[in-house]
């Protein structure tokens, strides 16, 4: 079963807007085993909107359109759509009264225009829109099926899950396999260095499919497969994964469409376990990046931006004799790094202190080159650890994958912990 | 002038990433005055590939395509380009030595498959990736133009700015007049509240044109015309942008596209302020923000994230009355507030001291309701002011919203000091 999405507005032709409705409809459609091939974006113009109808009708047995059910003179989808199927539209009584209760309620008149929100296709069936005025429309013809949904996403997103989902699976898809798919985290290693490794496999492999797409400093490999239940794929799908996970060991940090920071949290709340942070060069990354996941308000105490030595010093007592002198280590180093870690962890009684410090560019700093970042990890009562890192790219690529290397080691060290 | 955006990558057709890249590039080409009509995304596949070539080639002047210039197997686009074309692929001599550097710098290996990025047209122009490894193309063919961009999109914009634009502008936008175009910034108003008091210039303006759009907390208005000279294009756009300056006073804080943060370190270092803050629930996303400005290290001196209680007090003195107990003002007060910017800013000996303290959610804290945030600047020798938000929207939302407000409300208090 194939389908395309065709979203209407000369907005998104404009870069007004970005096409947030084709990925939500590609996650939703890909869920439910449909394969969409192409997505297309064309303007609020009737004829070329035609065009688009007729090369996704001779390409996909469903079509669905987003965007161009409004008010306005420029709303054209319905048109488009009965015109290339040679039907008539008419007005949809329900949404009809719907439409003059809400202007009714307001006490405002309600123009010849706003009537057109009420039009639907004869012969489709009309699709509630709870959240909105235009009502959508699904319609098939010569086994093709056409949907029409309203542009904005407040009001698709509850009409495909409350309208077009029931319809689609009572109408469309009574044959099809279900899919089922995996999605398993990987940190630590770059998407080229995965694809490598595994590619023995994905040449190999049909079913289950595997593929990769890397996304700031991870990479995440996604593995489906049809089956006519839940417990046959994922039979396939928990042994395709042990396989990787044999071939790429310590690096698969999730099975599921997490960030690692998810992870860690959930890891450390779990264990009771509190976190604290002293970071130079990523200003705050690290901590922001983390409380950014719902409850990390319980392992993370807090922390401190210490971009001078002098913030260094008072802050979180490096001693002035590593940052500042001729033999001095300086603030970059492998010393510092380690004494920060272990200092933050203490001043603020954490289990764990962690520590960044580098240089993020675009200057050098204490002669050292740009992308040298050391990271730390201090534990109460165990070795404190401290990586060297030599990053390359601009100075949000260095901070961004400093802060993940770290967060990559941190979940290393509470899994071995762990077990 | 016709152009058509074609992105390459079925996680685009599977939704697991939206099309930033497709709004990036309809913005900047219809800034340049060149027409879309259609988007297209289509997979990795080299059949479908070539079919979304032949029809964009029928139908527009230039054909842009974003993404599949990577090192695995499934990128495509520019064998798909130059099997299309009927021409030859190479390798790039110095796309070449720019992969060999990075393996060597890094003492690992360059796989095979890593020098496909160095691809390049034969008889095209290879367009330098800053960001990354994979080299672009630019190449013509009997009066269409073909440009190959790379997928991520901080490779994808600097090489679209830096390399791309100039190739249009010489080879192929020849007799146009060109298209000038200033972007104001605004903060602290909404992009429906700025559009509804711009909204008599908008409907009655034609040249200029004028625009809007609204990303993390900024709205830019872009305001363009086309004219033979720069000098008069810039008189025509200046008189314009005074216009929208007096029916909006005190928001547009830049007439460039630069974020609110980039102005404030430019200020501040201009005139050898210095700054540090206290954050609670944007868990330092306030210092994180100013330090991925480049030059941040002069102004920036440090400050704290201080998420529980026990990290108010011990890390920046708030006296433990006001944050526990019956009648406490408790931690997401105006009170506490003010006592982290006043107490950061002296902890620090910085000129101003900045907090934020509030409710992210999705939990409510100390019955507070979620999306109440607090927000101070203290300065030395100075009042003191705190504000009080009610941000609606989810976690991420609140964070960066109140992150945007602090910034807003600093950013006029130094234009005030500078004036």
């Amino acid at each position: 079963m194939k389908a395309e999405i065709i979203a209407v507005g000369t907005e998104l032709l404009l870069g007004q807007i970005v096409n947030t409705n084709a990925q939500f409809l590609s996650r939703e459609l890909a869920g439910m085993g449909i394969d969409v091939y192409y997505q297309t974006v064309v303007g609020d113009n009737l004829s070329r909107l035609k065009e688009a109808l007729q090369l996704s009708s001779a390409r996909a047995d469903i079509v669905i359109l987003s965007g161009g059910l409004g008010p306005t003179q420029d709303d054209l989808t319905k048109e488009a759509v009965a015109e290339y199927l040679g039907t008539k539209l008419h007005y949809d009584r329900l949404a009809l009264d719907k439409l003059e209760r809400f202007f009714q309620d307001r006490s405002k008149p309600m123009t010849e225009n706003n009537k057109r929100q009420a039009l639907a296709i004869d012969g489709g069936t009309p699709l509630d829109n709870e959240t909105g005025l235009a009502v959508g429309n699904a319609v098939s013809k010569d086994g093709r099926h056409y949907i029409m949904l309203p542009g904005p996403p407040k009001e698709l997103i509850p009409m495909f899950q409350q309208e077009v989902k029931p319809w689609l699976l009572q109408h469309v898809l009574t044959d099809e396999l279900p899919i089922y798919s995996k999605m398993l985290k990987f940190a630590g290693i770059g998407e080229s260095a995965l694809d490598d490794r595994l590619t023995d496999l994905i040449t190999g492999q049909s079913d289950p499919t595997i593929a990769l797409y890397a996304k700031d400093g991870e990479v995440t490999v996604r593995i489906s497969t049809k089956a006519d239940s839940e417990l046959k794929a994922m039979e396939k799908l928990d042994q395709l994964q042990a396989e990787i996970e044999a071939i790429v060991p310590d690096h698969m940090y999730a099975s599921q469409d997490v960030p690692i920071e998810q992870v860690i949290v959930d890891l450390m709340a779990d264990q009771g376990l509190t976190l604290s942070a002293a970071e130079s060069c990523t200003g705050g990354l690290v901590m922001e990046t983390l409380t950014s996941i719902p409850g990390s308000a319980t392992m993370l105490r807090g922390g401190v931006v210490c971009y001078t030595n002098e913030m260094k010093h008072k802050l979180v007592n490096v001693p002035l004799h590593l940052l500042e002198g001729e033999n001095a280590a300086g603030a970059v180093s492998a010393e510092t790094a380690e004494v920060l870690c272990e200092q933050i962890r203490m001043i603020t009684d954490s289990d764990f202190g962690l520590s960044i410090t580098g240089v993020a560019g675009p200057g050098y700093a204490e002669r050292k080159p740009i992308g040298l970042v050391y990271i730390g990890i201090a534990e109460r009562g165990k070795k404190t650890e401290v990586h060297e890192l030599h990053i390359k790219g601009n100075r949000e690529t260095i901070r961004v994958r400093a802060t993940k290397a770290l967060l990559y080691r941190l979940w290393r060290r509470l899994k071995a912990t762990e077990q």
